[in-house]
């Protein structure tokens, strides 16, 4: 729970994959499994995933105990359910990817993309190639990405830590910046698209994911460049009606105001223990999330294909052919 | 030289005040007072101060001996020159500030301003105390300053490390933010004006200024708050005619690509010797600047009043209502 709270691990899919897991891990070594449900899922408030991957677990879990099963077994049911959760975010991440390829081909029908990314999106969030990343990795594949500008994504530096890795060795065409200068580069007509991920998208399809996704979707309205948010179906929420009533996580100001060498694990709530860069005693603002409202959204991709215009019927739509799918 | 191109000094005002006095010091030390004022000029070349600073003490020093002066008495007449810069900058500071705050409580005439700045525009730039933070320092002694939001200003920090420093020791209410969460601040409604310095203003209104204020612009316009320059009149430009032609200095990658921590100087062009936090060989896209255009500036402050709304002609009459001034 340390290593979710603390962003080890982290992204929305590879969430809901370690919550199931350890819903399982707690049943396999006799905890009592709906206390270590309620923890885990509320060891961070804004991803959906993670609450929704252990309450598959549990309901596995449940079920084997409601048909007769003893505890091994309902242990087993669990594992089971994380299992094959993780095979579906692998299986969604190359769907996802397929689809969005599509939607790039089709809305930059002249090829050489230049994708503007935020965040960590890849191998590294998910079971398999990740959301927005696999997107990116697809059109490399396809000799169709041109340059991937990749966001370093303060405080934290996600993208400068793990998505210039995913990157490096995918051996993409990529150069780093600072958050603040793809505003130069939408000037300078060098984006042609922006690929995020999500950590929740609402019924309305509002998306909240890593701060800093909104600046650039208004830099991209303003630009007339595509903002596309690539997700699978499970971060849609049908229970939260709109950007308003996300619960956007507020993180400890000392990720802002010291900075923690990438060698050095970032901990919890406690101080940092980090080089200070700002004075003693100084506030901090950095809330873990920003929320995109659906206007500003071009595309949602997911795993069944991509909803554009960004509708709350749409948008339901697809979650019910999901559901299907899953059911059939 | 070194100082002003690794920005040990740096800030468009303080940098016409240092190439003044680099002229004089020239001058004072018996080395060729032209090649040291072609050399001083060029060390950076986005902030049209350092230049104007640079030919005002170069040209105090030719008149000197234009009118039979010794090398003495010419670099008595440099650092004069010099001197009045500095004085002068000073008094500017105190009219931008007055200015900017009779324009903000006309703006705002609620009061409670809850100012958000970029990179640093204090005392620390200044012969006097700044540009932008002037006006904020006037609201916060006159009471009506609810809040400044501190941007930290990648890549080099000068939020979190200057102005937040400025803002402590002025007993201001200050709260510092990744350049990256200002768009969650506009969406709440938590920002009630923008307030940025200018490193070049061209003769249409376009203001080149530190990375992270254009998409500022964009953010502001969007959700229909003020967008505030605040700059001398020096930094007006008429020989540069649009946002297009401004030379944007390239920096070198490693200023994002490594973290230096702020007790060692940030060395100039060679390589960082910084903490790294990207894969080696990561290439870096650092803009020392941006350029926003006219049509998203509300208003130029200058210590001549404020420009409002931005147009070439309106430019034109406040620097020669300065020029009249100063040959008054």
């Amino acid at each position: 729970m340390e290593a979710i709270r603390s962003l080890a691990v982290r992204g929305a899919p590879l969430l809901g994959i370690a919550g199931a897991y350890g819903v399982a891990l707690a049943a396999v070594r006799g905890f009592d499994v709906d206390d270590a449900a309620v923890a885990l899922a509320s060891a961070r408030p804004t991803a959906v995933n993670l609450a929704v991957g252990v309450r598959r677990a549990q309901a596995a879990h449940e079920a084997a105990l409601a048909k007769g099963g003893d505890i091994r077994q309902a242990a087993a049911a669990a594992l089971a359910a994380a299992r094959q959760l993780h095979r579906e975010d692998a299986e969604a991440s190359a769907r996802m990817a397929e689809h969005g390829l599509a939607l790039l081909d089709e809305l930059l029908p002249g090829g050489g993309h230049r994708i503007l990314t935020h965040c960590n999106t890849g191998s590294l969030v998910s079971g398999g190639e990740g959301t927005a990343f696999a997107v990116a990795l697809a059109a490399h594949r396809a000799g169709r990405l041109r340059r991937l500008w990749v966001d370093e994504t303060r405080p934290l530096l996600q993208g400068a830590r793990l998505t210039a890795y995913e990157a490096a060795r995918s051996g993409m065409a990529y150069t780093l910046l600072t958050d603040n200068a793809a505003g130069s580069l939408f000037a300078a007509g060098e984006v042609d698209a922006v690929l995020i991920g999500a950590d929740r998208i609402t019924a309305d399809g509002s998306v909240a994911n890593k701060v800093g996704s909104y600046p650039l979707a208004v830099l991209a309205r303003y630009h007339h460049v595509p903002f596309i948010v690539v997700a699978p179906v499970t971060t849609v929420d049908p229970d939260t009606p709109d950007g308003a009533s996300i619960e956007v996580e507020q993180r400890a100001g000392h990720e802002v105001t010291e900075f923690v060498a990438p060698q050095v694990p970032v901990t919890g709530a406690e101080a940092g223990g980090g080089i200070p860069v700002a004075p003693l005693g100084t506030q901090a603002y950095n809330p873990a999330f920003d929320v995109t409202p659906p206007e500003l959204v071009t595309a949602i991709v997911t795993e069944e294909g991509a909803v554009s215009p960004v509708t709350a019927e749409a948008l339901a739509e697809v979650c019910a052919r999901s559901r299907r799918v899953s059911a059939g």
